[in-house]
Parts: C-alpha cells; sequence; structure tokens
C-alpha cells in the first residue's frame, strides 16, 4: 500500500567529486579579454579569482574532488531530498512519473550555497580576507553572506538599490549570517561615485553592482570577488545535484526520460543537466530542458556571439546566447531568470544538441506554482515554478499520448521570500509582457565586435 | 575524520502511533462547561469536534494509532531531521553535545501541521466539509490551510486584523494553500458584528477570532472547529517528534540528559517531551525544561486554576496555569508564544515534577538564534530561539562545570516569515518590557469561581 514519498541519501553517500562537462565537450571558445579582445589567460583573472578557482574555471578534468571542508558544510543540508511527486500526479491524472529534487532545504534556501560554499573554501584557503559580490533579489547574496562566514571571510554584497529598499527580508537575511550589504550604487566605489553624480537617486542596476564589487576586489590585495552563476567553475559546483538525483533515482528503481530545470544564468539548470549530459553522450536516451521566462528568452531568442557579462561591458567577453548586454527585460518576478546571457556551457551543450529550451510567461509559471504548492506542501520560488510548468506540461502530454514517461526536475528553491508575487498573482496584479522584439532588435545591434580570433 | 551532521530516518521508521501521557499520569482534571461548571461530556464538545477528535482529547490509551493517511501525508516531510549542531558546539566551546530536531522542514514551516492533519484527516472522515479556525500570527492557520486542502476540506481562517494587515506574507501562504482568510472582527458573525459596532475599526484579537470560529462551527452542521495547541489531542498528535527522536538518538548513539522546548501553548514542547517524560516515570534521568517569554510567563508566574481558553470567555474551564484570560502580554515578536494559559497535560506534567520551567527577554533569545543561524544556517522562529538559548545556557553551565552533557532540544520552526523581527533586533528597535506585576495581580484577580467539583 504505501509507497515511497522522499528518496533520502545517507550522508556518506554524498557526492566525493563534481561532473565536468568540459571534458566532454569540444574545446571551448575561450573569453576574451575585453580591452584587447584576445584570449585570456589565469594571470588576466588572478585579481579577481583565486587560483583555485582559475583552475577549475579553465579545466577539461572530467572529476574535480570535492574538498572535505566543503563537503562537511554541504552535510548541514546536503543530500537534498528527491520526492516522488505523486499527488501532483494524481491531480494531473497523468501516467507520467514525477520526481522533483529539493534544493530548497539549504540555509539560504535554494541551490546557491553549492557554489558559495566551495568558493568561500578557495578564498579562504589562498590567504583572501574578504568577498565582494553583487546581488540582485537577494538568493546569491545570502548564500555567499553564509558560506563566507563559515570560513571566516568577511562578505560585502552590493545590492541593487531597488532591490535593497524592496526586499528588505532578504536584505536581514544577509545581516542575519553576518554580511555587510551595501544598496548600490554606492559612494565606496569610483563606479558608484559616477552614477550618483549623475543620477543621486538611481535605482541602481545589476551591471553597476557588478562593477562595484568587481573595482572593490581587483584594487585590494586581500579581497577577491565571486559570481553566482554564468562561469564553468559555478556550474561544475552545481553538479552535486544531479549526482545526487542519479543515485536518488536509482533507489527509486526508475530513470528519467526528461530532465528539467529553469535557466537564468544557467547554473541551476546545468547542476541538475550536466551528469545526465554525460551520459547522454554515452548513448542514453534523455531529453534536457532548460525553462525560461518569455520576457527574457535568452535561448529561445538570443543568437550566440560574444558579448560582456554585465551592462557595465568590464567583463571579459564570453561567447554565448545572449540578448546584448543592455537588454532590459520587464520587471517580472523571477528576478533569478532576468540575465541577459548564458552560461557559456549550456550555449555548447545547446549547439550540441544535448538539450532543448522553451519559454513561458509567468502568469502560467505562478498557475503550476500553486497546484503544485497545494498538492506537495512547498511554495515554489519564482525561478522554479518555471520548471514545474514544464515538468506538468510533459505529464499532460504523456496523458495525451498515454505515455507513463519519468519526469525530473530541479525544483531550485522555495519562495518564502517571494510571496508578494504570490499576493499579486492572487490579486490578479500580475501580468505578462508581450515580447519586444524591436528592443531586442537594436539591443543586439550594439554587441561587441570581436577581433578575429587567434587560433 | 568525518562525523555525522544528521540523523535521517527511512519512511518505514515513521512511527505508527502517538503516544499519549495520560496514560501515565493521574486521573486529569476534566474540563468544566462554561455556564453550569459540571464536568463536560463528550456531547458537549459535539458541535465543536468530530468525535475522533472527541475520543482522542479523553482518551487514556497509552498508545494511539496514527491512521494511514495521516501518515501517508507526514511522509511529505516526516520524518524530520535530527541534527547535531557541531558548529554551535565549537562556537560556544562547550564539552556538551547539542542535538536539535528540525521541524521547520514541514510545508508551513513548524511543527503544527502534526496535528492539522491529523484533525482534517478525523474530520474528513466523518463528512465534515469545513473547518474554521482563528490564527495570530499565522503559523496555525497556514498549517490548517494546506493539511485542509489535502483533504478536500473548506478551510476559513479568521486572522486577528492586526496580523491580517501587517502580516500579508502570512496570509498568501493560506491562500496559496486554497483557504479563505478573514480579518478578525468580521461582519460574518455576531460575535464580530457586536465589536464592530462598538469599534468599526477594532485590531481585533486572539479571543475575538476564537469567538468567531467557534460560533460559526456551532451553528452550521457541516463545519466543525480545530484548534492548534493547548488541548489534549493537539499534545498527542504532536508526540511524532519525541518518538522520532528517541530513534535518532539511538541512531547517533546518544541519550538526552536535557530536553528542551519552547512553550505557548505547549503542544510543540510537549510533542518533543512526553516521550521522554514516560522513560523518566519508568526511571530515566532526563531533565525536561518548558522555556517561556519573560513577558509572558505563564509556568513560571503563574497559579495553577480553572480559568477559560480564550479572552472571550466562551471556551470551557480548563485546570491549567494562567495568567487569567483576560491577561494582555506586551506585542513581543514570538506571537506563538503569547498565550495566557498553559496545556492542561503539561500543567500536570510541571505539577508531577516531570518537568521544569524558566523565562527569557526577547532580545537575549534573538542574540542567541542569530549565533545559531551563523553556525547551523537556519534562521530560527522567533518562539523557537527560546529553546535555543536554554539549550546555550545549559551548554556553557556544562563548561563552566566541565561536564559532558547531551542537550537536545525541539527547533519548532522557521523564521523566514518573521524577518521583521530579525531586522528590529540589528536595528537596535527590539526592546525588553519589565513584567508588570500589578496587571498580573489584578487579571488573576478576574480568574473564574468554579463551583464545588462533582466526585
Amino acid at each position: 500500500m504505501s509507497e515511497s514519498t522522499k528518496y533520502l541519501l545517507s550522508e556518506e553517500r554524498l557526492p566525493k567529486a563534481w561532473y565536468n562537462l568540459a571534458a566532454d565537450l569540444q574545446a571551448p571558445a575561450p573569453p576574451l579579454h575585453p580591452a584587447t579582445g584576445q584570449p585570456l589567460g589565469p594571470d588576466d583573472l588572478a585579481p579577481l579569482f583565486p587560483r583555485g578557482v582559475i583552475e577549475q574555471e579553465m579545466s577539461t578534468e572530467r572529476w574535480i574532488d570535492i574538498p572535505e571542508p566543503v563537503r562537511e558544510v554541504y552535510r548541514l543540508w546536503r543530500p537534498s531530498p528527491l520526492v516522488r511527486a505523486r499527488r501532483l500526479e494524481k491531480a494531473l491524472d497523468t501516467p507520467a512519473k514525477i520526481f522533483f529534487k529539493y534544493e530548497g532545504v539549504s540555509p539560504a534556501g535554494s541551490h546557491k550555497p553549492n557554489s558559495a560554499v566551495a568558493q568561500a573554501f578557495y578564498n579562504k584557503q589562498e590567504g583572501v580576507a574578504r568577498l565582494t559580490t553583487e546581488t540582485g533579489a537577494g538568493q546569491w547574496g545570502s548564500s555567499l553572506a553564509f558560506a563566507g562566514h563559515l570560513f571566516g571571510l568577511a562578505v560585502e554584497v552590493y545590492m541593487v538599490r531597488i532591490s535593497y529598499n524592496q526586499k528588505p527580508y532578504r536584505r536581514a537575511l544577509m545581516e542575519t549570517y553576518g554580511a555587510t550589504c551595501i544598496a548600490s550604487p554606492s559612494p565606496n566605489t569610483a563606479a558608484g561615485r559616477a552614477v550618483l553624480e549623475r543620477d543621486p537617486e538611481s535605482n541602481g542596476s545589476l551591471g553597476i553592482a557588478i562593477s562595484e564589487a568587481v573595482e572593490l576586489a581587483a584594487s585590494r590585495d586581500d579581497t577577491r570577488y565571486a559570481l553566482g552563476s554564468v562561469l564553468n567553475h559555478v556550474c561544475l559546483h552545481q553538479t552535486v545535484i544531479g549526482e545526487e538525483a542519479m543515485l536518488q533515482m536509482d533507489m527509486a528503481d526508475a530513470e528519467p526520460d526528461i530532465v528539467i530545470g529553469c535557466v537564468g544564468g544557467g547554473s541551476n539548470f546545468a547542476g541538475m543537466a550536466f551528469p545526465y549530459m554525460r551520459e547522454k553522450l554515452k548513448g542514453k536516451a534523455v531529453r534536457c530542458i532548460g525553462v525560461e521566462p518569455t520576457s527574457c528568452p535568452t535561448l529561445t531568442k538570443g543568437p550566440v556571439a560574444y558579448d560582456f557579462g554585465d551592462t557595465g561591458k568590464l567583463t571579459p567577453l564570453m561567447r554565448m546566447y545572449t540578448l546584448g548586454s543592455g537588454f532590459m527585460p520587464p520587471g517580472t518576478h523571477a528576478g533569478g531568470l532576468r540575465y541577459h546571457g548564458m552560461a557559456p556551457m549550456v550555449t555548447q551543450a545547446m549547439e550540441h544538441g544535448l538539450m532543448e529550451a522553451r519559454a513561458y510567461q509567468q502568469t502560467e509559471c505562478f498557475a503550476a506554482a500553486v497546484e503544485f504548492a497545494r498538492c506537495e506542501g512547498i511554495v515554489p520560488a519564482p525561478e522554479s515554478s518555471h520548471a514545474i510548468k514544464a515538468a506538468v506540461d510533459e505529464a499532460l502530454r504523456c496523458k495525451a499520448e498515454g505515455k507513463a514517461e519519468t519526469i525530473l526536475f530541479n525544483l531550485s528553491g522555495h519562495g518564502h521570500f517571494d510571496m508578494q508575487a504570490y499576493m499579486d498573482y492572487f490579486a490578479g496584479k500580475m501580468t505578462d509582457t508581450p515580447f519586444d522584439d524591436a528592443a531586442l532588435d537594436s539591443s543586439l545591434a550594439t554587441l561587441p565586435k570581436v577581433p578575429e580570433m587567434a587560433e
């Protein structure tokens, strides 16, 4: 009668290595120096990142050991649960099996600490005293705040001013973990001062906040910078999700036909899907689906091009799906998916045909999130609701086709700090903006010109 | 090298029965009818509760089976983790071992669903279509909202108007789970209308909200009422916490010398401590400590007396530690501990010498909560911070005395919906009010006169 709901791994089975998809892809296009257009070497990154992180960023080793002090912190919440969404299956009346991996059990409530803890460790190991970073909605900032504190690092988070004012609870979370949270633009940096001079009331932007955090890291010997998505090492750290999920799907005696994650910068999707792509490259039949918002359709409407990672055009150029670094998506609730570019490794996976992409409007995602919450109890983050919507749609397709496929999605976080979005949804105040193709065209017209590649 | 952090039970080991401390105590003093002063019989409660719940309320059976449909819902988050707080031990530099049972993994984020699910089940089983309840801060209301939805019951939550306005996110959570949340006083009931007539701007109170919920349940055939603490059956349902903890402490090869829980109405403390009291009655040496706020010191300053459960003086009279049903504690952040009375079974346990009680000010509890969050990642609910403060104090005593005792506390919930309290704490806006002994004296002067007991 009673069938399992959760599949829990004991701590001993916490993966001992991260999986690096770069080992199984063709040589990636290197990042380019923003001034010279020449490929970047490790030395170019040294003012910003510790050696351990730079090595991982450039590594093509297939497996990279998770250091024991990182695993020790992971054990506070990892292995995270794999759950069979039996009530959702029943509500949808689908022959499909639906599983989800739940990353909301982490201290900050999402998958972000998987990389924050690793980055804090490598920085500490190399004598760094302070980390700077930027945060929009606050998921990454609170994760780094927690991770930094555990390793004895001071953490300064530059938070986009409008979020700083609108999301005081995320800010309180960062302070609870001992970090300093500064509204950006701030008077602490040349970049911030320049903006404030032009516009003392500036709301800020992620681009400005990145500029501030990078400037401080580059100008102080004891300080480095940490980024929460996009880069290869961040995708790498997240693969602990998919590696655990594989062990847990074995416990459930199931194999996913479909693996789903939402995509913003790409690291949460990568974390779940890259291990399955490895098996796909070996011949396993599995579809990997990245789900993005219609309002920021990087994979579904963007070209692949070299572009800046930030709106301030200060970062290295990366080859990626992009909407142009000046593209401004409308202010939807899934703040973590409002990024113009896509992780270079996810870009490659897409080009290699290892995955597919689709886009949804936010109201249909919230409808799916509410149905999910009523069945399974967990209130999903707005970002994660995109993965749920895709899982529900696939389950309904299975029903229509009479197919008992197995669906696995990554529930990247809970929505406890996003209840305003649910209030707007119930009050009928949530809207879907038609996509502005003209704005995309003009954004893409400003893509940087890249000099002919050095072979 | 690597020692366990979490002790997880497989779903098969989810307890099959709740433990009823009433079986091991002397015959409890019965509740009395508020009008006649005569002991209540099952029929008196029938307009409010289903038979299954009334039987449990009056039962002296030692073990009561957890129905399989309830266990099936429990499995969404249960068994909850037992965690060894190794980083906190290290930060305190104590020889004590500190364990905590974490109930914040439930859908609503606290222990409350343990009873909400059971109550929803028994109501559904007896054909009830609708449940009414009251909620202050919203923990109980959101738990019943979720449980009711799973069993197909409509749920109407009367939420104290000031909380309704101040805590819109808890309200959004109830609506996410499909409940109707109504600001109390409301025009839906005679009780509500009477208050509104006198004061159209009334902020409401828990007493008024109880009156509204009870009135509706009593006046509709298809409707029953549900209460989230105090009563015997609620304490009973919560014992799944302590029963799991015992199995998990065995896994950790440890025995608690001290068991700690915060006390408001008493059910969260009861859930953890009653199973240990059973063993104490058999001779096991274990201290059980209930921790309450200095501002609402029911166990540490109240007498034992027959009193009403609500400020509106509508409920049966219960024999309990009480500050008087008219006692108004100051508006501290631990809303769940601001109750004038104490569960009759906890009262009995105190009288039998099975437990001790202590009180703390809220700022010292928040200091402990912040230290805990920085070590263990979890941001505690304001209520739970009281248990943490006691655990920290006991660990420091162990350090001073050079004793390696084992401490187990119940972390009843997370503070994700209480971040305003943390903001106030960091901003230095949180204050401790000196206790008003004169107010207590005048409240106690109005305790109801109870006629000589029928034998």
